[in-house]
């Protein structure tokens, strides 16, 4: 279900996470909601626009010495399976009810 | 109510759209869902991040023109209020109902 639906609904079921998750997770949460108010949420952004960032980062277009480490060893088809697996996060999660 | 709470709600009452408003929801609308693939939806992002990637964006960290042009003529505190403006507004879209 598409970002601003509504709804909150899980990333598609049999989606696997990509192999590199891990070390995107560390700051943005393998579910793509950060905990630190400098570091983006991920969640449901769009997969093309994530996509491009990663590799404005791996470049230098964006200047970010901690981003180009982390995203030094990753392929394009890696970073396209990052963008794809964060894109499909729900950005609403269910609330947990307490009893 | 925060991202991921669940619930979809409206930008706090009150709040009063930042006046250079127009220039960003061009690309990423005034509520923060771009409809574009490759431009990222700004609604309920930390407001902390929003602020520093406008900083990046003008600074030339972020080395992309269109942004670099966009943010040229706005200060820093016109650059808070539009990450506080961005930052409030609902991720979820109440979703419309069809009679």
């Amino acid at each position: 279900m598409p970002r601003g639906s509504g709804r909150a609904t899980l990333a598609p079921a049999g989606m696997q996470p990509p192999a590199q998750l891990g070390l995107c997770a560390a700051c943005h949460g393998a579910n793509g909601h950060a905990r630190q108010p400098d570091i983006p949420d991920l969640a449901g952004q769009k997969a093309d626009y994530l996509d491009k960032a990663m590799r404005d980062y791996a470049s230098g277009v964006r200047n970010v010495p901690l981003m180009r480490g982390a995203l030094g060893a990753i392929d394009p088809a890696q970073m396209r399976a990052l963008a794809d697996w964060y894109a499909a996060q729900p950005v609403c999660l269910p609330q947990v009810r307490r009893p």
